[in-house]
């Protein structure tokens, strides 16, 4: 991906966190890029292809986010970190005041809503709910290898509409972050044991 | 309450709904209430006065249709259903695919979005979700009556954030209604056997 497409992507994730979806003007993420608006238009032809490329691109800085903070609270010389400590700093880390995750989880939620008056973005976001559903399954699935398949997939389904409910109350300002983080790790403990009673 | 003003927060609600928070323009609204834009200023007096009762409004309609909506699952000559029962009926009350309660769920999802850019309504919508969670912790009540009270409400939250993630997916495409309704039902069970074993 090249430097100046990465650099509209960002833009992008930024002013869509600051002023909404439907508060994208293409001048002002020209000017937040530093690029030119036929620039934009050459990369993603229109805004439903900017849209949907800012979709994939918070959607995999999450990960990345994710993945990297897991690596460095894990030093190599330890031993692995117990599943059930790797599942809850994965979800937890959507929950923590920092600014790119308040960025990252308002563009995403941003993105979602505009879904509710715009059906382009609902394939992408299907399909994206639908991965990382599937990856905390699996998480579930190291913490209770003998439970249900089905009864995986659900708890993490569960999981993460939680996280999604948590995060908004959380980023509107009606739910204090520690609250948010509370009621998140309750949740995996109760889920868990929802999991081992069906073992 | 005039009926005019009744006139003017159903309009609201509607046109909310139809383009979002920040699509709501006073023409508009006054076009779809058909009344004057003076009108809705010497009611509400600015912007945010018609947010703030328009949100009052949504929320006590919603109470409005789940009260009569239990009551009509209820002759008089029955006995009263089981406490688990009526929490259920309660919170599913809130996924039917009938407009109304799509427009007031979109409305509600719409003002608190609105919150994580425009602080005004943070106040009135903390509330809101306080008493709404109170609410259903006293439902949790009845089915669980031993039950530690701060168990209830930690349980209470987790199941009205639980509600606002499903709803939002539901709403914005992402997930069938059918799979949210599933989901849900899973998490009250799941949350009681939790109260249950705190007993």
């Amino acid at each position: 991906m090249s430097d100046r497409r990465t650099a509209i992507l960002e833009a992008a994730a930024t002013v869509i966190a600051r002023r909404g979806v439907r508060g994208l003007r293409v001048e002002e993420l020209a000017a937040e890029a530093g690029v030119s608006k036929a620039l934009i238009y050459y990369h993603f032809e229109d805004r439903t292809g900017l849209l949907r490329r800012t979709l994939a691109f918070v959607n995999n800085r999450a990960e990345r986010y994710t993945a990297e903070q897991a690596a460095a609270g894990q030093p190599a010389t330890e031993a692995p970190a117990a599943p059930l400590r790797r599942l809850e700093q994965a979800l937890l880390l959507e929950l923590q005041d920092l600014p790119y995750v308040r960025e990252n989880s308002t563009a995403w939620g941003e993105l979602r809503a505009s879904a509710v008056f715009d059906p382009e973005l609902r394939g992408e976001l299907a399909l994206a709910s639908v991965i990382w559903a599937r990856e905390v399954a699996d998480q579930l699935g190291e913490v209770r290898p003998t439970a249900p398949e089905s009864a995986l997939t659900a708890s993490a389904e569960r999981l993460t509409a939680l996280l999604e409910g948590l995060s908004a109350r959380w980023l509107s300002g009606i739910l204090p972050l520690t609250d948010a983080r509370t009621r998140m790790r309750e949740a995996i403990g109760v889920e868990v044991a929802h999991l081992a009673r069906l073992d």
